[in-house]
């Protein structure tokens, strides 16, 4: 291996969780790749290595790096940004010695890489000193919006991008300024949210998914659905499709 | 062919442009089709057309569908709504006679279908008609940001996605009120949106990103832009991101 021709860093979007909606773009990096990385919680394979299972050669080296503590709090809480600052730097340094070595390393992301994703914390400390590369993938939400048939957003409307953590007259006060949305992080958030929806008159039109696009995935209106918390990664869509040509 | 078995309609993602960032499943349904429809203007083969062109079989009946007017108009402007209802309906109709047949039918969408794409018109005109599947598709504002390595948003950020036709004083008020921002149809709205940018204090930040995936996109600082006019599909994608764990 020529050590003096350093490796390829490359940030894989894995889509959504349906492996056919990998892209044939993301199969040729697997394909490429020295060295496969992937963010996964203790005692859990992940969820993006699980997604690309069917594309990693034999001889890849699997680099598996599990999150320190849970992702699940506010970025403000106390205790959250250190060892989370301090796990990203170690796993950029990692991965750097990978590529000094001349070994092309592929971050697996779910989803797509810099919309929410973990690897953009890599890419901020690795893409200055190393080539790197950025394969987009399909978002969740655009796998549970296709998976439950619902056109979202066409023309000009205005779509609102929403983590279910806002406090309830913040999220009124979003919801009355857009024509459709996404509320995001929804868990324990959702009497919340269905309060919101209500107060600005567009619980109707919501629709609640789970599990997006995976095997055993969901979606109901949110009207119907009942107080049981969510899971986390829930979304609800609030179409801003009203009329139509 | 049995008649009495009816096709299967299929909303295919093209992607953003870049043919392998087409999914597995689109080239599967692209296999699996026996009519293939594509919009387009006229005197133009259609962007989604050229991103499969690899993928279209032998003997695939391919069926333009050719807008009737500019689709670059204000949905409320007069002259607009009427032709370009009657072209949806009767493009649903055509369509709708090879289902009838017992042909499968893949209609093209550039980026992913129900997110702003003209297919959604043909989905809510059959889908309660006949077997459909929408597969989702990578965005171009997610190929934009991933071309230009540009982490836009984490954890707890709010994204807008905002049409470049607001009035100056609605672009400012929803710059106000959001974390990150992709604004699109920026075309000759270039000037406004710069002085709601700077208004807000978010000009510095922003990225100008023009034929994002395209083999000759180009992205730059909206700051350094001059102030010709922008084509109608270009992005302006102001990254949420302010401090990092």
């Amino acid at each position: 291996m020529n050590t003096a021709v350093k490796g390829r860093l490359t940030g894989v979007g894995t889509g959504p969780g349906d492996p056919e909606l990998l892209t044939l773009k993301a199969v040729r990096a697997l394909n490429e790749a020295d060295v496969v990385a992937f963010f996964c919680k203790k005692g859990s394979g992940g969820n993006g290595r699980a997604i690309v299972d069917a594309h990693i050669r034999p001889g890849t080296i699997e680099m598996p790096l599990v999150y320190p503590v849970t992702v699940e709090t506010h970025k403000d809480d106390t205790g959250y940004k250190e060892p989370i600052a301090a796990f990203f730097d170690r796993s950029a340094e990692d991965i750097a010695a990978h590529l000094d070595e001349g070994r092309n390393v592929a971050v697996l992301s779910e989803g797509d890489p810099l919309f929410y994703g973990s690897y953009m914390h890599l890419h901020v400390r690795l893409a200055h000193r190393y080539g790197t590369e950025v394969i987009a993938g399909v978002t969740a939400m655009s796998g549970c919006w296709s998976t439950a048939g619902l056109p979202l957003v066409q023309g000009d409307d205005i779509l609102s991008i929403l983590p279910g953590t806002l406090p309830e007259e913040k999220l009124v006060e979003r919801l009355v300024d857009t024509d459709a949305a996404v509320i995001m992080k929804v868990g324990r958030n959702l009497p919340k949210i269905r309060r919101a929806l209500q107060a600005v008159n567009k619980l109707s039109g919501a629709l609640y998914v789970e599990r997006g696009t995976m095997a055993n995935g969901t979606a109901q209106r949110l009207e119907e659905r009942d107080e049981a918390p969510a899971p986390y990664f829930s979304l609800v869509l609030v179409p801003g499709w009203k009329t139509r040509p």
